[in-house]
């Protein structure tokens, strides 16, 4: 509740909203507290009102005791459902977080010109961006989870072995700490695939001298976490290690610039500005980080185009890599979280190219 | 590219459209081949465009050598590029997916009026309903593999181990045979959590006598998988055993329904009969079933609002359902390819409830 009394504030108060709509499943996971709502209705006046398809609506009326739960009855129009209610509410100006253009056309005609609708996730973000020492903890456990995959992943690669029984390995690890689930699609991308940064995870045979992209995340209790390293299968040769040591120097150099009140693209510079004097900013194809929480991507964006400073709670991953058609590609990724004075780390450890077996 | 040839038929053929635009990230794998590109403009005469952002532009030149490759530079807007290929097409009356009201406006804004825009998202969904061989084969696959996950989860669950224990080993099994993941966060909910049909995975430990409902699905290739089955660690008790055979003779009444031409609320409504005449149709808080491939969810949906006829190559789950607050839930679910005169189930076995060790 303390959430939804934020986002009054925000909408209600600094702006002169009088009503705000939610559809967005993560934003709805954030307010409710519990997955499976198909809207939130929150008026200035008046109860919140928590949409429910009837297979979510027993676990809906359990655990959000704080709303008032709406059954969506079969062959129901959610759209006119909410329309009625934002009526009843005598809103007039409804913010809402994200509706298609068929949604949209189907609540303005349910409203009849009575109430003005205007976007307003940006909003929410403000919220959502600011992690709660509740959500540290989890994020944080999420974190530790990861480094134990990545442990796996270490006692694992060797020549021979198949991308995807690798990332079984990781998984399997995380899951027995405790993880809730991946938070995306393991990578374990090798040999020329590396050089494709979403280069996902096949059949593949991983061969000896190989570089090897690792990118992982646990999930606890609907929270993320995103970690790469990238490793050779064997011995590395010199340009694979000059290279990894400019990423990892690039890397350094962008935990150094975090802080509160750091614009976004300084960071994302103090790498850049590392592998373009090595000679390799064009293969740097993509911005140094992404903020996670409840999703593993989420708003601030460190890029050379961010606008945005950062804060104490955002929480963010640090991840330069270079790509080379033909080569390869060497990446390293931690989650990290914003402090006044510096970044803490929830991903560490295994920085290591070499897997020797 | 046959599977955009097929759209140009229905779009630009049997209606008037001259150009088609596709947001949708399933969409797009589905056309592409390959996932991570931002958006697509099929034109009725001329090159079909592919946008991609930088992280993915490598990737796109390499796999997407049918389409034209346009990288979205850094800080461009990728609506007003489009726009200006639009023009430069010439199209004058555009089919679009889904867009968000924001991306309408600025679409719109681009476009100065020059250019017509209608949703049609419903014309992917015609194609991406009816699965082709190539398809079917990754689909079968991916059954299999999920019922080496239920396997596994009859060979671990007992009292006194945790769901997301269960979860490890049903999620390493499927990864060892060669899974590429999940098809959805694995569903292992016990006791009285079993009666939210989305009652997750959590730390609870199982306990003697209590229901487990156990939802999974390895993911092939891309292509998904979705099978349940509800089990008893130790002895089931009467009622748990009679409510078992209620669910397991409406599931094989929905069996005998599917077939080309079915009215999709028909086969609903087999299965619901049981389960009402049974007394419990109060309890069955769900559709029977719903459409799926790249995605989890997709159409047809089985219920008793569908309007829908089945057709051959559609894919779909069975799973009807009895929930009951307070004592817990019993679901079983199989994916089953609609065929000529029935159906072929890519998912099945494992009808067990008790698993006594």
């Amino acid at each position: 509740m303390k959430r939804i009394e934020a986002l009054k504030q925000k909408a209600f108060k600094e702006k002169e909203f009088d009503g705000f709509l939610i559809l967005n499943e993560a934003h709805l996971l954030y307010f409710a507290g519990f997955p499976g709502a198909a809207c939130l209705l929150i008026p200035r006046n008046g109860e919140n009102m928590l949409y429910v398809y009837s297979v979510n609506y027993e676990q809906a009326k359990a655990e959000g005791k704080e709303f008032k739960v709406e059954l969506i009855k079969g062959g129901e129009n959610l759209m006119s459902k909410v329309a009625a209610q934002v009526k009843a509410f005598e809103i007039k100006k409804l913010a809402f977080d994200m509706l298609s253009v068929e949604n949209y056309r189907s609540l303005v005609k349910g409203l009849r010109g009575k109430t003005r609708l205007k976007p307003q996730n940006v909003l929410v973000w403000e919220l959502r961006k600011i992690k709660n020492s509740e959500e540290l903890l989890l994020m944080r456990k999420a974190g530790e989870l990861t480094c134990e995959g990545m442990k796996a992943a270490c006692e694992t690669l060797k020549p021979g072995i198949k991308e995807y029984e690798v990332a079984a390995e990781i998984e399997y690890a995380m899951r027995r700490k405790g993880s809730w689930g991946t938070a995306f699609e393991t990578i374990v991308a090798s040999g020329a695939r590396s050089a494709f940064p979403h280069g996902g995870c096949t059949e593949r045979e991983i061969r000896d001298g190989d570089l090897v992209i690792v990118d992982i995340g646990a999930a606890y209790q609907h929270y993320r976490s995103d970690m790469t390293r990238t490793f050779v299968a064997g011995k590395p040769s010199e340009k694979q290690k000059r290279l990894y040591e400019i990423v990892k120097k690039a890397q350094e150099k962008a935990f150094q610039a975090v802080k509160t009140q750091a614009k976004a693209k300084a960071v994302d510079a103090a790498a850049r500005k590392v592998i373009e004097e090595a000679g390799y900013g064009e293969y740097f194809v993509h911005g140094l980080g992404h903020g996670l929480g409840l999703e593993i991507h989420e708003p601030p964006t460190l890029s050379p185009q961010s606008k945005e400073k950062l804060a104490t709670g955002n929480v963010l991953t640090i991840e330069p890599g270079i790509y080379i058609v033909g080569f390869g590609g060497i990446r390293i990724e931690d989650t990290v979280l914003v402090k006044e004075q510096g970044a803490e780390k929830f991903t560490d450890g295994w920085h290591m190219l070499e897997i020797a077996k």
